[in-house]
């Protein structure tokens, strides 16, 4: 793997802030904000479900085209472009995740209320995307030229059932040369995610032999077996420490009011912070959905058939965690610290969970401003601020990638 | 509203069937079973989902224009024929429901299985609609000519969310004039449907915040509320007598895997011998429902949000009995003892409830041979003893319909 470069202090980020290609940059990036804000509404505007983020992929290519880089889209629909330096053999990846947990149906008109956006989307991640560009752009403004090279990439599959595969794609593709990666990921310049949570994520489905709601009346019912299952494990107690969660995300069963189903099944979202907690989790989760069947047949007529359960992984996406000592952690603190930015470290499920679990430096980092509502139609974004997280993002990503001397 | 004959003997029945007309048309049933079998093949094979008869409508009418009478398709989506007697104010309706419980995409392809035939829909209600077309076909070759004027229809809205409404429109259009209505449902000969099940059907829907499955975790979830009230629900005393029962048929939440859901909702079928213990039963899923909404935002973060329930009504059935005395029972147990048939009443929910609510003579009867499976996909018919059926109504409708002298 390629290593990054000795450690930044503040002292060397305010000497690269006053080196004259660096300067011009963020000369660039204080003068466009309203540039930046149009691309964001152009990208959130244009649907990207989970599975369906070609239109948007081929939107950010045209951006990325248009600012004077050459962006390409992979055989997994990632976007990328490389802006190669002295070394090729030593990479600094941005990458801001393409989808949405929206449906394509769903209404992503940006609308303004004050001085906010609101459109589902536009935080999560139209707000990483537009500061993915809006570095991009720095760079080739400021005619930077440096060591290691950088790649801009938006990619698929970060939400819900994409399962990581659009990072795991890059990661494969540029392999050993990897030296770090920056997932830009929502608004936030307070939280560093350098810990990967662990999550797995299943589909419990719950199958039995139907009927008519009058004359069969007594059969078991997979929406009734599926809902005892889904409150015998919501009694379960989730620990503050390691941090773990659940969701059930996803119901659905049945064709008509007056039928007994003959299928149910729920979409279930399992987190911690350690791999062994996460995996009690699961257990008692299976535990429970069986429970909830065994209740569902002795409730009912004894005759009156039988039910059964499958369970299908979602995916699993590996825990991880950035060490305290990394060297790309210090860059960031000396950033921050130049900034006068405060922040904290946390843990979430991002892309930068997959290069972590492979002990590659990576982190999530916001790209400015401020957002709320992620994941609901009530999402918003506001810009304040989003200057302080561009320049951020752009005076690490030339601290880690070394200017040309 | 127009009056039945009087009483019709199982000897006038003997008389009946001797008829020279009445006799021709007796055979032609005898000899015609593989044409009907044809028939109900064709009309089974083409989807009919609540709200999306309008195809089989058409196979319908050109098959009844085909046997000779003069179909049209009405406003509502009835398919409507008339052979018109010798009193155009005295009308017996023949009503087989077009509608299935299935949608549009269900694979409704006949399936052979030794004498079985198998398909979604094969006996509810591709038995009935294949009883109509032969009884219609019966009186065209027989040339009877009745008193009163019989109406064969095939109406939509029969299941599910249809709420009736097809026969509703018929019942209207004939009004005062109907002497009689006989839904052919399903093939069963051993039961007389004389009570019309009460019955009302709910979409229960739960609303919250929503949010991010990691970073909202403690928010209330509407498919966890939704869950418990059905939870609750189920524990719920069902009485044998009067018979009730109550179905959770749909339930549908969420749209990833990832995100709290905004929504979720459930769909319910509540139905009873006695409007007393349907009201009961309302209240008490009214009540556990909201009990569910209660127990999920207690088990939450209390800053985290709150939910709200909608309750909406998708349908109601009025109850009905037909009288233990009426002209129209005393004739169909004349007919059967002609035949050899045994058959009892019974209570259920179908389009004879609503003229049995307006005190209109009605009963729902099988059309013939066997069939089970209704509203699964496994469902299945067997044509043994088909003819029996297909006779049964031939002759009950011209005991009815009187024969001009």
């Amino acid at each position: 793997m390629a290593t990054l470069l000795t450690r930044a202090t503040d002292l060397s980020i305010a000497r690269l802030a006053q080196d004259p290609a660096c300067a011009r940059g963020l000369a660039w990036i204080e003068s466009s904000q309203a540039w930046v804000s149009d691309q964001h509404i152009r990208l959130t505007e244009v649907p990207a479900p989970e599975f369906g983020e070609k239109r948007r992929a081929e939107l950010l290519q045209t951006i990325l085209n248009g600012v004077g880089l050459t962006a390409r889209i992979d055989e997994t629909g990632n976007v990328i472009a490389e802006r190669v330096g002295l070394q090729t053999d030593r990479v600094i990846l941005l990458a801001a995740h393409l989808d949405t947990v929206f449906s394509a149906e769903t209404n992503v008109r940006v609308r303004r209320d004050g001085k906010r956006l609101i459109a589902p989307g536009i935080s999560d991640n139209g707000s990483g995307l537009a500061a993915l560009v809006a570095v991009a752009r720095a760079f080739v403004e400021s005619s930077i030229r440096t060591d290691a090279t950088i790649v801009f990439a938006g990619d698929v599959g970060e939400e819900g059932e994409g399962n990581l595969r659009g990072i795991r794609a890059l990661v494969e593709a540029y392999g050993p040369r990897l030296a770090a990666v920056i997932a830009i990921d929502g608004p936030s310049t307070t939280h560093i995610t350098t810990q990967g949570v662990a999550s797995k994520r299943f589909e419990i489905k719950i199958a039995g032999p139907g009927g008519h709601s009058w004359s069969d009346f007594g059969a078991p019912n997979p929406i009734t077996a599926i809902s005892r299952g889904i409150v015998q494990f919501s009694s379960v107690r989730v620990p503050d420490t390691p941090r773990s969660s659940y969701n059930f995300g996803v119901v659905q069963g049945g064709t008509s009011v007056n039928s007994i189903p003959d299928e149910a099944l729920v979409k279930v979202d399992l987190r911690s912070e350690t791999e062994a907690e996460l995996s009690r989790l699961e257990t008692t989760l299976r535990d429970a959905m069986q429970a909830g069947l065994t209740a569902e047949i002795s409730a009912r007529r004894a005759s009156a058939g039988s039910l059964q359960m499958h369970v299908r992984s979602l995916g699993a996406r590996p825990a991880g965690k950035l060490p305290e000592n990394s060297s790309l952690l210090q860059a960031i603190r000396d950033v921050d610290r130049f900034l006068g930015n405060s922040s904290r470290s946390e843990s979430s499920s991002t892309d930068a969970n997959l290069p972590l679990s492979m002990k590659i430096p990576a982190v999530s980092l916001g790209g400015g401003g401020k957002g709320g509502g992620a994941h609901t139609l009530a999402e918003w974004y506001d810009p304040s601020g989003r200057e302080l997280g561009v320049r951020r993002l752009f005076l690490l990503t030339t601290a880690l990638a070394g200017l040309q001397q």
